[in-house]
């Protein structure tokens, strides 16, 4: 990206110079004829809840399905089917064939929900072939591969936008709309983590992964097994890089991370299934807790937990604190000075999630509803959406998903290295002290 | 202290030996007879606060009390006096006048209660004058503090107990005894800190501080102008080291630590007396959230957070997480996997609370009824005052003084080398690796 373009002007000039964006086949004629045509890559549970939901829209086609699983594809097929649209092209013939959808004439943008390690090869393909990528998070799981997508969408001038719906969790846009409105002061730390008691998703059915092995077990496991960092950033991440205005007068300069012993994964297969099961026998490199701490650039610390393998409660452990207010998620609390009515005491946040609800939640709240994840899945995905229709970089763009997505192996880094500090990569080279913040300003999307 | 000495066989071995506790003049002669002589250092607030609640025990005198303003001396002597006691002699005569307080031959034990930096300058006198040092927290902000105090307590055999009152709140010991009844499996997490608006203690009156200000304002806000670091760790740090068995069996290994910037009190400054204010042009060296995260030699790590310039409720925000249950004391919560009646659901803690009080809160809650913290400083004064009758090492002990405290030093030392991990000193030479948990095992203190 030229110096001095903001992300608009990039993508417009990216399209008036005939680049990949330009020779979409989309033509813009006016906003209700607008389609997005989407090709889908990876219809397992994730991609198919994509799919189900981008259906209920009148304003996308779906021309070709992707996934190794014939029957994912046939069930997948079926869904747009009953919809009333064409019967889309499967595309099912092994790891690579993923590369024959996205380079198909007919399609705007790919909607990728595979395992990650496949998340960079299919959004590089992608770009290359003019395409939108809309990854699934984490968008990468090695720098290089986060370095991979950031080069590729700058070279072919196509968008990579990362899926990262918990930006467009109710309470926490009504967050984002209370921090802008000044009520916290100067933000000074954030909290956020994935706290989820996944073993019944590592494990399934019983005690087993791997080939074989349902759902996500089939692959996730791996990563508990053979790596040890916080391997699941951005759910937690997400929503706070957009409070501190990260890559846009902001960014993440440095982090420690520091894992707990490896204990629950092995504790429940032990209980399940027995000393004697071959499974007991797995040294899980992966702690049960990894404990982040980014250093930003305008001062603001950031805390990150990854915590899958023992037993809890969800939560994402938001915390927003400033110099003059503070919400804390951990107990669905917030309090402001001079406003919660009683002093050092927290209020219960409803009260507040009603009277700060974003625009876009007031505006879509009925189309939202029913989607997945509380709601928030119309909202990433509408977003998608809708860049692809104006030809515009998502909020959520490639910078995003790299800055956002690198915390892995950056973290992986500093636990092998004793916690040592890593400094992050800048992925926009200087542009974020020039850069706006851009996310869910407007009413559109 | 020898090689394979536990720390009762110390104490019995320094006094049969003639050393400096054998001297004291308080005779064993039995339960109901025996007395704490107590002198105390410091009688602002906090000590006032200690000798209030040690006047309603019949086993203690207080022939001495010291402090640097006459008034408070008089003020104590009063209370003294009140109890039906005879007054003690004062030390007023500036600040080295504890010196000829803990040389007096009527004494068993000082209570040390002043600002921070003189805590180890008091405590190695007393201990060199064969007096128990009760100190309290923290007990040094220096590492080479931290090993005087251990030195000091070796020559001369004379113990130092930290008086570390939230190890003795009620949920902080029915917690442990949860933990022991082995309910959350095995520990893998933990995390703490002190959490509290202090804005109006370090400014007070206003928006004053130094001489002349009121209260700790006097001393404690130029911690906050010189030093960045995790300042005050003990009161999150000390129970979970209890759960942890931190020095008996286990120890901190290392940390690394983050520090936002510092804006919450010039806002607070400004806010209260204006930008023309001089105190408004003071630049705060410490960050307004601390974050330190530490090692255990067991692989356990705890995430510690200092939090004391912006507007928030008050939390210690304990959370003690393990294989197979988690106490989130942040909202009040505890998850025990197979005991709680909805997986994945939080329980309220009270229940736990009463189902699990630990045998010392059952047995002395009337005592500590009315007694300041929620009625845990009667505990920690009782255990100072028992061990002192007793002539053994007191439950939080020098080790435990010397590794909580350290964390202090450590914390600036990391942040100001970019988070860069520290090393523990092993305060105990090696003998956390043969020494058994000893806090609160019995039903005597």
């Amino acid at each position: 990206m030229k110096e001095g373009m903001n992300r608009r002007e990039f993508v417009k000039a990216s399209a008036a110079a005939g680049l990949a964006v330009a020779t979409a086949p989309n033509i813009v004629k006016g906003v209700d004829d607008r389609k997005a045509k989407l090709g889908f890559i990876g219809v397992g549970g994730r991609g198919t809840g994509h799919l189900s939901l981008l259906l209920r829209r009148k304003d996308i086609e779906v021309p070709a399905v992707c996934d190794i699983k014939k029957d994912a594809v046939d069930r997948a097929s079926e869904l747009v089917v009953k919809s009333g649209r064409p019967k889309p092209t499967g595309y099912t013939n092994g790891e690579e064939d993923f590369r024959n959808l996205v380079v198909r004439d007919d399609l705007d943008g790919v909607v990728i929900s595979t395992p990650w390690e496949w998340h960079v090869a299919m959004a590089v393909a992608a770009m290359k072939a003019g395409k939108y990528a809309g990854v699934e998070v984490p968008a990468a799981t090695t720098i290089d591969g986060c370095w991979d997508l950031v080069n590729t969408s700058e070279q072919t001038g196509v968008p990579c936008m990362l899926l990262e719906n918990v930006c467009y969790r109710r309470d926490v846009m009504a967050v984002l709309n209370i921090l802008r409105q000044g009520l916290f002061g100067e933000i000074v730390h954030c909290e956020c983590g994935y706290r989820h008691d996944l073993r019944e998703v590592k494990f399934n059915p019983g005690v087993q992964f791997g080939p074989g092995a349902n759902g996500e077990a089939v692959w996730r496991t791996a990563h508990s097994i053979k790596r040890n960092g916080e391997l699941y950033p951005t759910h937690g991440i997400g929503p706070i890089a957009e409070y501190l205005d990260i890559n846009r007068g902001n960014r993440f300069v440095s982090l420690t991370s520091t894992a707990s012993k490896a204990r629950g994964l092995r504790d429940y297969i032990i209980r399940k299934a027995g000393e004697n099961h071959p499974n007991a026998k797995i040294e899980f490199a992966l702690g049960d807790v990894v404990t982040t701490v980014i250093k930003c650039a305008n001062g603001e610390i950031v805390t990150v937990n990854h915590d899958t393998n023992t037993p809890h409660p969800y939560s994402l452990g938001f915390r927003v604190q400033g110099t003059r207010g503070i919400w804390n998620d951990v107990n669905g609390s917030i309090y402001i000075e001079g406003r919660s009515p009683k002093e050092h005491t927290w209020e219960p946040f409803d009260s507040y999630l009603k009277e700060f609800d974003h625009p876009l939640w007031k505006k879509y709240a009925e189309e939202a509803a029913g989607a997945g994840h509380g709601g928030m899945d119309f909202f990433v995905a509408h977003a998608f959406v809708e860049s692809i229709k104006r030809k515009v970089q998502p909020p959520i763009d490639v910078y995003d998903a790299a800055a956002w997505s690198v915390i892995t192996p950056l973290s992986e880094q500093s636990i092998a290295q004793g916690s040592t500090p890593m400094p992050f990569p800048d992925f926009t080279d200087g542009r974020w002290m020039y850069n706006k913040p851009s996310f869910a300003f407007g009413e559109e999307y």
